[in-house]
């Protein structure tokens, strides 16, 4: 159907129309609508049945234009094709982890999907200190099985480039990374975020460091170039809707193939940056230290699912395809030897990408509201600072990190002997 | 136009409906139509004017199938689509090192372009000892210039994807290579070339050196999953035809974006090749040295060429965009480090996916005349036996050259001190 923006008015005739929505919601004539957006840059609508709010959708439209800005910032809406496609290969893979699709179309840049009745975005649940049992392992689950399932140990050669050719396009969204995670915050960009003095502690410190820049660029130059499977590319707290029972992870709009240690790095650094801000919300050292064993969790079980899901492709009990390796072709220690390998090289380059997630959530204008919501401008600054000094320590040692117990101990020593900026020092 | 086989009697009337291929013909009625083949996997006529044959084309068309195998072996024509936007490109960037096009016709798998009158296919050249002066110096500049614009130096992020999406689903010539160059000849796989003891040597050697054949499957994942540029892919003597005064590539039809060190490496072992080649050859001593001489000229001036694209690009003097680097984000000393990395790296995968063509042309289905064509069992065997000592010396090795004075210095010592295996001792 050709495209038109769907507002409250056209929205019940339009889902109407569609007979698997018709299945949830009933009666299209007696629906509530609620415009509750992600914020940046689509509209999304949970459209309910008035009389009984357990029949729910989710109905999220792209425009052609970045929705904070208006439509004096032109976006292409293709950015909903990408989500889409992503979702659908998720619904494949992980469908425990996603919402359900109800209905999608690309030509009207919309999806209509389940509604998490009672998840709540994990970001703001970190802020108050909740705890989920699950978290850490759900998310290393997601991640082993989107990444190997998609990379040349999980699919066939000719299959592979089938399913990279629908993301190759999703330009617009990855050049947003390219420049706000691997560019501006290492510069003096007029983007940046400039309210506190850690605009002036990075200056005097990171943008000024030569190896830690050439060692930024390694990574967006990974980050350019290499494809080694389907990222969510977009994985951070915010991302994830939990209940104590269930996570999901939305938004999928930035899929595209790129390296392994990206979605992993991401998502640890947001961990990361929950820690820090602890130092002033009310978690203490209990959240702190929960917090921490989550996110070394995650590695953990990721790398413990992978290894399980490569085992069960060489044994060819999944009957499934691989181009890089066949079997027989390396003895079984030598396997061994090359999957030790191979995990070290994803950790280290997720520890990369973590420290320059670190940077960018500081320096750069998208913060995250675990730090940049702290009114108190001195503390802000001093724990942004702090988060500048993770990056650094992390990036100037990511490849020295042999195993996930190196890499605990090295954060577990940081925040234990770093002190915290003294207040008022940047200010 | 719809899809036909174009054979003798149908090849006038096609021709005398294209315009630009009748300015160069002349009149359709009286043409020569000579088939020359490519031997594999197209078919391939010169066409020129009876009376007045410095009028000619080359007419190559893709069939749907493996022609030197007939029907009963079906590839998709689309190579043809490959190879097409790939002479396109290049002849944007290196018009003076390809093929003019008169026509091209994605549909048809058909493209009409310059007959190289008075050029000659380098590999059977080298095996009678030509020299030409320029090679070296050519095909590093071939290199330099088609790898540069075509990466993220050498192009924004935006009209990078595009171009990267023209040659995604070239799937089934990279599975070729994925299969021919990275696997079979390092297993026994019933494809391999088994005529000699090179085999026997290899299955005590090579296929079970567990060290060796990791290194082999790091240079196949940065096959599969590395986006540096775009390659040529099937860079070797045979896709070479020069004069004294000019180099031309041809057979662009294995284009996709790949890892930077693939073009370099594969070529630079092609001149290895015939330098073993010539302990049986006339060529002798000093047309070994000449032969060396060039290869590692390749590299200098791969090196200084891209250099000066990339200084280019900094400067502002060539007016274009890059994603990976933009202007101030290094200081200059850091750039220059950077730049000495980066070029250190591109030339240690050059030096791996040389040493994996060394092996390929021996062990596999596809060996290079050069060595294969020596009717002398013995001779043969030994000089297969040598190739494979040095494809091994180099993969073991490669990640400890530090620059071409390195590369050159372990290949010389190579020559020089590495006597050949005793004549029986494998046969």
């Amino acid at each position: 159907m050709t495209y038109e923006i769907l507002d409250r008015d056209k929205l019940p005739a339009y889902l109407a129309g569609l007979p698997t929505v018709v299945e949830v919601l009933g009666d299209c004539s007696t629906l509530q609508i609620d415009e509750i957006g992600d914020g940046n840059l689509n509209f999304v609508f949970r459209v309910s049945q008035a009389a009984d709010k357990g029949r729910s959708v989710i109905v999220k439209q792209a425009v052609p234009y970045l929705r904070m800005a208006g439509d004096s910032w032109p976006l292409s809406r293709d950015r909903m094709t990408f989500e889409i496609r992503a979702l659908r290969i998720y619904n494949d893979i992980v469908p425990s982890f996603v919402p359900k699709i109800y209905h999608a179309d690309e030509e009207m840049s919309v999806v209509v999907m389940q509604t998490l009745m009672d998840h709540q975005v994990v970001r703001g649940q970190m802020i108050d200190g909740i705890r989920y049992a699950n978290i850490g392992k759900d998310i290393g689950i997601f991640l082993a099985q989107t990444l190997f399932q998609t990379s040349s140990l999980g699919m066939g050669s000719l299959e592979r480039r089938q399913l990279m050719d629908k993301f190759t396009l999703n330009s617009e969204l990855c050049k947003l990374t390219e420049d706000f995670i691997f560019t501006f915050p290492y510069i003096d960009d007029p983007s940046n975020y400039s309210e506190t003095g850690s605009t002036r502690y990075a200056q005097e410190t990171l943008r000024r460091d030569g190896d830690y820049k050439r060692r930024v660029l390694r990574f967006k130059e990974l980050f350019l170039t290499k494809t080694d499977a389907l990222l969510h590319a977009d994985l951070h707290t915010g991302s994830l809707m939990a209940n104590h029972d269930e996570t999901y992870v939305i938004d999928t709009e930035f899929a595209f193939f790129g390296p392994f240690g990206f979605d992993v790095g991401k998502i640890i650094a947001n961990f990361l940056l929950s820690y820090t801000s602890h130092y002033y919300h009310k978690g203490g050292a209990d959240y702190q230290r929960w917090l921490l064993n989550e996110a070394f969790n995650i590695w953990t079980v990721f790398e413990e699912e992978f290894l399980t899901l490569w085992a069960a492709r060489e044994s060819g009990d999944d009957d499934g395809d691989a181009a890089l390796l066949s079997d027989g072709f390396l003895s079984d220690a030598d396997l061994a030897a090359y999957k030790t390998e191979f995990m070290r090289r994803i950790l280290q380059d997720a520890v990369g990408f973590c420290a320059c997630s670190l940077a960018r959530r500081t320096l750069g204008i998208a913060g995250v509201i675990d730090v940049r919501g702290i009114e108190d401008v001195e503390t802000r600054t001093q724990l942004e600072i702090h988060n500048l000094k993770l990056s650094h320590l992390l990036l100037m040692e990511y490849d020295r990190i042999e195993d996930i117990s190196q890499f605990r101990a090295m954060v577990e020593n940081f925040y234990a002997n770093t002190t915290l900026e003294p207040l008022g020092k940047w200010t």
